[in-house]
């Protein structure tokens, strides 16, 4: 693998290290990670006097908790996601186009996930609401995860761009890591049609075990 | 050629290395692009009090379609254009003043993209206003498209800026290709006026062809 | 420890630097900084016809100091933790699971600073909510200050992740320097619940405290 | 000045390279620049049905051209401040504390300026507010500027932070087309007082003229 590289970077002059290969991807999905991480913070708005008409600033404060919920809960999804992403990108080894394209889906549903989180925030309370918004919420928490697992299946089949010294059995582990992952949240969206709670309850729970580290890679 | 850029090299005591050359112009460009890329999810308002009194949440955000739609594709427009310019950046060996002049318009065509969309999102299920949506919304597109080729046309010329070793042949398919591209979308632009639906066709069309993969570069 | 380094790059083919170590981390960190920051200036709402029918332009200009205050001190508070977060990170020699995540919380308490300064910037000239403004104010600015602090103890615990070679004494000062910010924080939250102009006074001098120079790393 | 360079990096083990010295500045300084400059299409806001009761879509499109031209100029504004902070920034071989503090600031005034630039594409076109609104902009434009002429002297008295292999005279030069630009600069301030057409003219036209290539670097 390494030989077929240095011969390719013979044949291919403006490729000048195999840095390069991921480098201005990942540089990409750091700026969408960052920025939609960061585009949480508008959906608490600021107060003004039509809302302080009948509230004291500090009681409205309080009473925005289900934003500060939102907030947190979504900062922190989006920052696992992150991790995970740097994670996983250090097993690849170069890129291709449909990866390329595969990683712009990703993004795509990674910066659609603050429009779910700020329904979350406003409606969370709302006893009438309160199922819609899980729904909602499940549905676009689980996106990301059904492209996360496409693209790695893209990469690791006959490690197409995955690093070739990695062991048969640490791909088959994420792999069964990554469609767990699926087939608990298509869990959550189904519960959240009867019980809603129990859906975010599950959604949270997944997330929580999601902060723990992930398995160190195992090479050959 | 390389010759020559190591003598430079020796002249310029602060130019460390070729990859400086492009090097903050890339990242510059991926900032806006992944900026302006997340700006989207914005224009998909959450609904207030107001907007439920007669309609229940799970209805509402499924009339958000036309929003949806104008996410997704402007998304895969932006994230195809940035898949472009990070393969035709890969062929650049320098960059000068002008270049960084051209890219800049070419960012102000890119960052300005939100704008038509969330015109098209708001507009596009009106049929009053169906016909300027996309007039507005192929305008919006063809103007990165006008650019682009302008700034292919001066760094190909004579091989100024792009790596000497590009055939001939390779870089006459690629303006081909640029030129075509700005044609197709004048053509859809003249097409709003009469069959607003056809040109949307035609644009969407377009960039689904833009999914392809492009041509590897072939050098002499 | 270099030669331990050394080793592990021999083990772990896909490590090629020390370098790389930290660096998406601190991309991603600078990418959230620079979003924070800039939106700042969102919160200053350019003036429709409404708020223009009893004044002037140019008067509304100045009457809207307390948001250009709000937005100065937020800049520098924000800039002053990215020049801080630049200073410390040449400390560390690596990353781990868990560094990374105390990162995303950081981050997330910074992201969350615009709204306490939106809220300051409103109601700073109101005095029946100037107390709950700055209260709301120091206890925002008090969080970033609190994770820092156990990043770093995490980080410095038996040189954990930092340079082998700086001297204890070095690290123990920044230790105490680290836990003397957070007890003054302490000191701003309980005060701005009687003396809320002295609260205020008391961040702004810490900040411009913070504005001199960190002190230079010694090595043993 | 290399020789001790290397000797410092010798005494200083967390410092790899010299590349290292400016890299995390200028990426934070191109985030913040591409955030800015992406805001811009924020301030076009997408009508309502209320601004549509009375027009058209197509004729309102055409009426925001006051905003389209503060889209378009202050683009172009910050993109031509960015090509110069690029341009710098390779003269500059390392950066210190109150360099630092300086770019902060520099920042500071950048990332204002979508604000007056919003003032000016709502305000342009009614002549009770053209004065104000171009006094403001003069001043917006003029503070980055000022901070600019800061940082130069600081970075270049006695060659402190730049290339000491800069010829004198090349940054004698400089100094002077700094300084002259803050001239102009308080003539545009000063002449919106009373003829604020042919302050904006003035602005227009030494905005056009930055356009041009700056100078290429003497050396000894």
């Amino acid at each position: 693998m390494v030989l077929k590289l240095d011969k390719q970077k013979v044949m291919d002059p403006v490729m000048n290290s195999e840095e390069k290969q991921t480098q201005r991807l990942e540089a990409f999905s750091d700026g969408v990670f960052a920025i939609a991480i960061t585009l949480l913070i508008l959906e608490i708005k600021v107060p003004g006097a039509e809302e302080l008409k009948n509230e004291k600033l500090g009681s409205y404060l309080l009473h925005q908790w289900p934003k500060y919920f939102a907030y947190i809960f979504s900062f922190g999804v989006l920052g696992i996601y992150w991790t995970n992403h740097h994670y996983l990108y250090k097993l690849y080894r170069r890129t291709d186009h449909w990866f390329n394209m595969l990683n712009v889906l990703f993004l795509m549903t990674i910066a659609f996930l603050p429009f779910p989180s700020a329904i979350l925030g406003e409606y969370i309370h709302e006893p009438e609401q309160f199922g819609t918004s899980v729904r909602f919420y499940a549905l676009g928490i689980a996106m990301p995860a059904v492209v996360w697992l496409a693209s790695w299946l893209y990469a690791s089949h006959n490690k197409r761009l995955i690093d070739h010294r990695l062991s048969d059995d640490f791909i088959r582990l994420l792999t069964r890591q990554f469609i767990l992952s699926n087939l608990l949240y298509l869990v959550a969206i189904l519960l959240s049609f009867y019980y809603p709670g129990a859906s975010l309850a599950l959604i949270i729970f997944l997330n929580i075990l999601y902060i723990l580290p992930p398995k160190k890679p195992i090479y050959q």
